[in-house]
């Protein structure tokens, strides 16, 4: 992670993390067979630790956990790149991070829905369910960062996941004077 | 556009390209001298397609007709893998590609504001502004896309894109018997 931080997803290479890990590049590749591989290694040890970070984080409601998240996301565009990168590619054919992406898309959908309904119950703004909002809700925190991450002046990460908030019902704790209808 | 079809992105090479379109390699790469760059071509020979069919698609709002995009677009996954994968990718260090989608987004965020200005008037759903709501369109279809390449089984592309015209208010238009809060 601190070799993607610094160098970017394109120019971290296996040997330069075996070098900073203090493996020989054999070594390494027991491991991690591939790049994309270790990478994937990458995106679950952050999935661990977000989790751990937003449990620790109590007292809020499950989507102030998420927009902490995305602020945090904000913070750290190098692991934001490798995640953006990683899962795009992993549609293509026969990509050694399929599973990972297709098995952890569903997760987070489940996981989605159900803080959904624990926050807003069964009906959201729209007639929406929690399970029809929940892919919604993964596309915006996505979408905002392939655009975030291409064009960081012009789209305020941050303040745009709170909007989609918004709309789902949530007051957006801003003192701006708009009026929720 | 026919090979991306027949064979996804990651295998359509420049060669089969040259051979399909009657060129040499060499005459091929005098007008895109790099895949990225020949499939920035296919994007924005898309975009102009789909532009003048949104044009010839009148007495409709524009939210029908990006709900119709969004239609059309989950009968050709090839070309959304391409899309997908190419505009990830954009976010690496000097990627060839970069110029083109950063312009992109900002052209589509601008129009689609301009639009769902003309169909919502200066205030949506959760007080947001339709500057604030495009680049939620735009990170709703986008994420949603790679989603369903992932898992076409589970994602339902375009009823989760009416879904989110249902948040901003839009009648879903199914007699499902949801109320509109």
């Amino acid at each position: 992670m601190e070799l993607i931080s610094e160098r970017g997803y394109r120019r971290t290479s296996l040997a330069a993390v075996a070098e900073r890990a203090g493996l020989t590049q054999q070594g390494l590749l027991h491991h991690f067979p591939t790049k994309e591989l270790l990478l994937v290694g990458v995106l679950e040890a952050r999935d661990r630790w977000d989790l751990a970070s937003a449990a620790a984080y109590s007292g809020a409601s499950s989507t102030d956990t998420l927009a902490q998240l995305v602020d945090y996301n904000a913070t750290r565009p190098a692991i934001v790149q490798t995640y953006t990168v990683l899962s795009a590619d992993s549609v293509t054919e026969d990509h050694p991070a399929r599973d990972f992406f297709e098995s952890r898309f569903r997760t987070v959908r489940e996981s989605m829905a159900a803080a959904l309904r624990a926050e807003f119950g069964d009906t959201l703004p729209g007639g929406l369910t929690p399970d029809q909002a929940a892919p919604l809700m993964v596309a915006v925190m996505d979408g905002l960062q392939l655009q975030w991450l291409l064009d960081p002046e012009k789209v305020d990460m941050p303040a745009s996941f709170r909007d989609f908030l918004a709309l789902l019902g949530r007051d957006a704790g801003q003192d701006d004077g708009r009026e929720t209808p």
